[in-house]
Parts: C-alpha cells; structure tokens; sequence
C-alpha cells in the first residue's frame, strides 16, 4: 500500500466536493493538495471526467513536477500550482474551477471589487486580477508563466489575505491551509463574482464599499479580536 | 429538560428551512425566535455549519444579550436581533439572509421599488434600504448600531406593514409574527429583488406602480375587507 | 360522490403541474379547467398553499361565479377566469401564474418581440400586454376588469392563435383547449421570455423576426399543410 | 430484429442525454446518428415528447431523406441533418437545441467571439452564425436551405476544427464523430454562450483573447503535439 494513499483520498475527495458544489462540469477544473513534509502533491490526473475518476487515478508530483507515483499523466495546470506552493510556503491546497461568474470576470479583465459585506466576511481587499500574459510567456513555459503571473500579481499583496485570483482571460485560482479551506474559497469566490455582478447591473455607479466597514467586518471574522464563530 | 426546548427546535426549524429554500450558503444567515412572555430569544449559534447544526446547538439569551442557556457562543447579529425585539414589540421572529438577488439590491445601496402587484400583494410600499452606516457608528458598538440604523429607517414606517428590510452595503433582514412568517417574508424579499432587477433590465424607464393599484392589491390581500385566502 | 370529481381532479393534477414545471412558488398561482356541458369551471381555493392542496379541495363555480360545490372560496382571480370563458368560447382551461420572466415583461409593459423561430413555432406575434387598468377600473371590479382588460387587448387579435397575455403590471394569463395545453402554455412562455430578455441583453438593436420565417415556421407546425408531428 | 437495433439505440440514448443535461425542455431538439457503411442515419421522431420516446420510435431515414425503417414521421429538421452528413463526410452525429444562451445569440445574430481559454480550449475561432435567409429559401425547400446556409457559413471554415453553429434567428447545431461527443459540444456550447454574455455585461469593451493564447490552449489540447488529458 502507497504512503501517500491517504493524500490521494483527500485529493479526490477535494475534487468531487468541486463538482457537487456546482464549480466545475466535464473535466473543467482541478485540486491538489500538498504533504509539506514529503515535499509532493496529489493531483487530478489531465482530462479524466469526474465520473469515472477513482482515488486511485490521483497523481503524486513533487514540487519539481516529477511523477513519485501514479500511471496517469498528472494535470496540464501542474507546474502553476507546483509554482505555487513553492512561493506561498503555507498553503496545503491549491483549486483550479471554470465556475461561470468567476471566469466571467477573468474573462472581463477586471478585478472584483469589495462591493459589500459578503466579501469583507472572507477578504477585506478585490479580487485580483492577473496582467494578460506576453506572447513570449504564453509561447515559452506556459502553465508555469501562469504561475508567475499570479505571483507578480500578489508582489504588493499577502497570499494568505487574499486566497484567491482571476488569471486573466482564463478563469479562477484559489488555495487554503487545507483541500476543504481551498475548495471553501472557490465556492465564496464564484458567490462573490455573482453578487458583484448583479449589483453593478442595478447601480452602475455603487462605490466601493468603505474602509471601515471593510475593516470592521474583516476583523470580527480574522482579527486578533474576531468573535464571529466558536473559541 | 430545558423549558426552551420547544423555541430551541423552532429556531432550529427555521434555520433549516431557510437553507431548504436556498436563501443561505454555508454559515451566511440566521433565524432567532422569541419567547416573549420569558423575553428570550432562541438564536443560530455563531458560524456553525448548517450541515452540523443541532437542535441543542441553538443558544437562549434575553432581550439585553445576556446568555440564559447554551455552550456556544450566539450569533455575532445577536444584537441587531434584540434591538429589533425591544423596538418592535409585536414581532416573534427575525430573520438575516445573504440571499443573491436581495444582497445585491443592498450593496447596491437601492430601495427595491414597488414595481408590480406581485410586490404590492405582500407589502404597499418599496423595500426599505438603510443609511451607510458613519464611520463612528461602524467603529462603536457595530451590531447595535446595524439595529439603530434599521429602527432609523423605519422612523416615518410601519414594522407591520413592511416586514423587511436592506441593511445598505450588507444584506437583508426580514421579521415577523411568527417564524414561519419570517422565513416566508425572506423568501418573498428575494423573490421581489429579483423580479425588480428583472424589469428594469427590460425596461430601465418603467414608472413604479400606481399607487390605486397598489392600493387594491395590498387591501385584497391584507385590508379590513380582504377576500384573499380563506376566511 | 360528485359528478365533478374527475373534474376536480384534473384541476387539481394542472395546479400541481405548475408547481413541478418551477412556474409557481407558494400560492402564486391558480389553473381552472372548464366543463363546458355543465357550464362550470373546477378552480383552486384561494390562498392555499400547494402542499396541503387535495383534490377535494377544488371549488365548482359556475360562469356566472356563483360557487355550485366546495366548502373553500374560490381563487381571488375567479371573475377574470369565468369572464375569460364567457368571452373565448373555445377555451377548456385557464392559467394563471406568476412566473419570473412572464411577470418581468409584465411589470415592463411591454409586449414579448418574436426574435425566434422557438417563439414562432408557438405563435406567429409579439406576446400582447394590456392597457395599464384606470383608476375607475381598479376600484371597481378589479378582477372582472382584469378580464376586460385581457379581452380590450384582443379585440383585433385571435384568441386561438394567441394563447397567451401579460396583464400589465401584473403577470402572465395563457389558456388552450386542455389543462395540459393552458398549463404547456404557461411554461413556453416563460421561457420564451427568457429567450427574449437575454436576446436583446446580447443585442439591443435586435430586428424583429421577418414576416417569411415567421410564417413558415408557424404554418409548419400549425398551418392546414403542417409537417412537424406525427399525422 | 432490425440491424439498426444498435443505432437507435445509440440515438436514443443520446437524445435523452441531452434532456438530461438540461439542453431541451419539450420536444425542442434532436440527435440523429449515422452509419455511414450503410448510409443511413438513426433520428429522432417530429414532435414526440422525451418522455414518452422509446428506442423502437427512433426513425431510419438514408441520406436522401427516404424512409428505411420506423413507423414514425421522422424530425422536420431531417433534412438539415441529411445535408450536413453529405456535405460533411467525416461526422457520426448532429444535434440541434434549442439551449436558451445559444439560442439568445443566434436570435441576437452575432457570432460567440473567443473571449477566454475556455472557448479556446475547444476551438480557435468565434462561432459562426449564419447569414439571414432570404425570402426566397425559407419559402423553398426550407429545412433544406437551413443545412445550406450552415455550408455557406464554414465555405473558409473547418467543420472538424469548428463542430458547432448558430443559425440566425433561430439556435445551434452541432456535430462530431460520435453521438457523445456532439452532444458534448451541444453543452459546451451554451456554457461558451453563457460566459460570452456575462463577460460582456461586465465589460462591454473586452477585446477577443488574444491570438497567441487562442493557438496556446487550441494547440495544448488538439495540436500535434497536445499534453492536455491521457496519452
């Protein structure tokens, strides 16, 4: 029996929990999740529809994007979340969707600007979106320039404040401390770019939502002082 | 056993209710119950999963917030729910969503004008949306001051003709004599939001409703001498 | 046992219909299906709500709305459906619902353009919306002047070929022949509104279908040498 | 036994498939499937509801629209079917919808343009929409002339690189080597529709994605030299 059996398990469980979630359809989207100590990830294996996916068909990569075991040829988008998780130290998870109301946006070029409560509750800045990639990038390492794209994006930003992005024209990146936190974020992020949306299609001219009421909200969720939930 | 198991399960009812008719995802909303004559209320424990929630999760505290019975800490609205209790002394049950069509009129920061009979059935005037909060407000006692903002814009109205409400830049509240009505009140705000979204989109001129239509459709349904329904 | 038993239950099965077809949420909605030899009509009560509605609940009014069998009172729409009857001598079954895109167009005032063949092969015009009631009217008999107002907006049009109407302001009536027919009605337009919604969303400078396409796809489907079907 | 057994079958199952992906509510839409060995294709009956439909109803017709088995009138939209299978000598199936976001841009008139990786994960180029017929074809040979003006539309297009159209006014068709996998085109065509319409509801003035990033993910995918999925 594999080592990383229980990885697999999780990865799967991650990338079933997308489709019941409604985040993905056919094979439009992707987990991983990370065992920091033995420096690999489990990940989706490329273009094998959900339906017949099996935990078994999960690949472990190390962190260089090498095959440590599994039959199957791992995700296209392997070397952006290896990219990842070499730069963001503390995440264990990374999601890949083509949820509809998120790729919208990328697909807008637009960030997703904090409109509301709702979205100070999970992060207290926009949604960043990716600078649209150079024909030289797009021509070279593609999936690992699309890693850096995300990295460039998050140079003035702090990834475990804001745990999640748009790559431009493409579609939604989140990532978590753990798969569930991951996929948690994915399912707020596709709400998030929804409700954007429909209230820009009511107010045009709605501002954003003022600091402090992005910081008060934030805080009572995050903050050293936060007393929303339990403990 | 408790004297409050009965509100307990009602609350927990309700919770769930809400859930079943989709107008909350994963922690985003509560529903508390009144006992007025032990002026308590049964409310949502803070951030706890609806999928785990139990009957006896849900927390009993008295009009002023004080715990009077349960482990888990109460709703962080716990506040705004009692100020309503103390201002609107008729009403059993107070309801807080972030559902889709109702949040975005909110951050919209738009009253949902009364624009059709299906509105006018249920109430004779536009859904209400409270002032932005000032940054005193936000940065003092919040959750109080969610509730006061409330009781402001209902300074020139009635709580039992309008039974709802849109805390601007945040989401909705809706109230009732009973949780049933509560709940019910939650589902048809969201209805309305959307239909209102749905109209101007089609027609961004159309004039609100005439106020004889208005009139008949709120009497028939709701006047002295109704014939809407039985009895 | 009644001689309107079958009748009762085919109302009953149409107003069940609507539910499961997603074009009614609680009580906004009422189908009645006609016994021309007796002259009466089987109708739902007013203001039950579709989860404890039983088929021995239907009311019997003749066309003058006078109640023949039932302990319950009528749907409040009653004298628009029987004035419908007396008017459109062919019809077996009226249909009344609040559906959101039907009620969107409604609210709009304006009347659904034939942008497509899907409208076309149901209809070969724009879905007609009546004159906004005048004050007199609505404080009148609001809904024998409903009636009136559906029977004003086809006095050049044909009830036959046109099985459909939205009251201003208000929402969607459709009859047929059949319950099963005034209920497919229903559902068609609703999405036949949706359709044109989204239309002029993609394209706001839309033509209306030509006439040619129009025809032929109305006479293919409708017309004495029609070829879509069987025989 | 019949030696379309099997091909029916396979039509069947396809035609349901479709309802069951939410692509056709009614009778609006079908799947044939051809056998090009014996030159014949397996097709939907006209106008016979999905629920009711049985493996044995599916009609046989040869490429020249003559009847070879069934006893059923086969779909009035065959001939477009049998055109598109003479003209285009490599496809198995062909499907025709009536999806509401495919069919809210072909009533629009407006080719779906590449927008994101999405669309060009699954073909290079916008997809087509049709010319409006001319008044002569639709009162000629009609669904004859729709299956000629789908040739027209790909007269510089590939119909292997690009398996699916909008005909103007009216909705989809699609295709491919197999049943499964234009059906699988029919869906991911209204999800392509979909995402078009909301990208540009958020940003009217989005330019198409850009060339080299088009090639990147068609190429990834489909080139010589793809990485993307097993094998």
């Amino acid at each position: 029996m594999s080592k990383f059996t229980q990885l697999k398990k999780e990865a799967y469980d991650a990338n079933i929990d997308l489709v019941n979630k409604g985040l993905v359809i056919h094979t439009f989207g992707n987990v991983s999740v990370a065992d920091r100590d033995n420096e690999v990830i489990a990940i989706k294996p490329s273009g094998v529809d959900y339906e017949v996916l099996a935990p078994e068909d999960i690949v472990i990569v190390d962190l260089e994007n090498n095959i440590v075991e599994g039959d199957l040829r791992p995700s296209s988008d392997t070397k952006t979340h290896t990219l990842l998780y070499r730069n963001f130290k503390k995440i264990g998870s990374v999601v890949h969707t083509h949820s509809t109301y998120a790729v919208a946006w990328a697909q807008a070029v637009k960030p997703i600007p904090v409109l509301g409560t709702t979205h100070a509750d999970h992060l207290p800045f926009d949604i960043p979106v990716t600078e649209i990639m150079s024909d030289e990038m797009i021509k070279g390492d593609y999936e690992e320039e699309t890693g850096n794209q995300i990295i460039n994006a998050f140079s003035d930003l702090s990834y475990e404040e804001i745990e999640m992005v748009l790559v431009a024209c493409h579609g939604p990146f989140t990532w978590g401390a753990t798969a569930k936190k991951a996929v948690h974020n994915a399912h707020i992020l596709e709400e998030l770019a929804k409700l954007a949306m429909f209230t820009l299609q009511i107010n045009p001219d709605v501002k954003k939502l003022k600091e402090s009421l992005i910081e008060k909200h934030y805080q009572r969720k995050h903050g050293k002082d936060s007393y929303y939930g339990q403990k």
